[in-house]
């Protein structure tokens, strides 16, 4: 009876990509661990770039500076 | 000084539904372990049924699918 | 299908304890939400109470500080 | 390669003070446990005040209750 | 820079099998998402059988249930 | 009343160094959205390393490499 919980940045993630995480991550403890999908719950949580951090910035900065970065290229 | 999380489907839960889980897990965890009240947070987390899965379906599905088969009954 | 986590200070808890606080907790659900406990998770915590801090200080501290007062009085 | 997750409640945080949360925790584990900042992530979940309790109370309710105590002042 | 947690009940998992857990993960999120695996973290918690429950009961008393059931069998 | 949770690598942290985490939070959650300590949480929670993985790999493994390559300089 496993819970698996992703956190991802809120990017327009459509209803079949988390689809297809709830059936992998599902099918990956099913595999590994035998654990019955019955029981296995996923919850994806959607983090605002504001809201998540890593090196020192927010996403929502590391997004722009890889988009000037594209656009120069 | 416990912390209590709570995690359930987005689908219209009310501020005093929200209030009596409130409520009913400080009071369990004061009946329980002595634990006191001002320092016993609960939060409530709604998830959206597309990001919550069991036995390979989002609740989204399990919720449709439900209701068909009330139709049908 | 909730999910439940109570989060508390590792000092004894029996699994008596833990159980009463899993079937109030799922009670509560079904009560107030009309959960399934068929599928309603409840997880407990414990953290070791040098990990758990409030007010500046750890809880192993307010422990001791708690104790001294109690001999005095 | 920490994780660190703010929960707070939504009541207006800027992207500001979001950041500032962001680099005073990173800065935080750089200086204590010598933890690489290029791997050390930080999500702040902003949490309506419906959705938390403490002391039997959800955060609405006190809020009310210090803005009336205010008004009488 | 996605975040997953796995919370399994602590059964003999072997550092093989969270192995295994670990790049299914991420390759999940790779392949569904895009997302660069150098920024994909995943923890698992195992969580001792009496602080883990579903149904009414802790996972020790289901598993013991079933352990019954397989020798009568 | 905030509640903040890091999540450490077990390698070694000291109360001392768990205190500091615990006091520095708390400080920045004063400094920068004026939050009342008294009511400020701070969980720190220690993962083994081979339960932590990051770009495909657990911590033990990418330790074990770190030190082979310093022995070799």
């Amino acid at each position: 009876m496993p819970y698996v919980n992703f956190r991802v940045t809120k990017e327009g993630v459509t209803a079949e990509q988390k689809l297809a995480l709830i059936q992998g991550a599902t099918e990956l403890l099913q595999r590994v661990l035998n654990k019955n999908p019955a029981t296995t719950f996923v919850i994806i949580d959607e983090v605002e770039t504001d809201n998540w951090g890593i090196g020192y910035e927010n996403v929502t900065s590391l997004r722009a500076q890889a988009a000037a970065q594209a656009q120069k290229a």
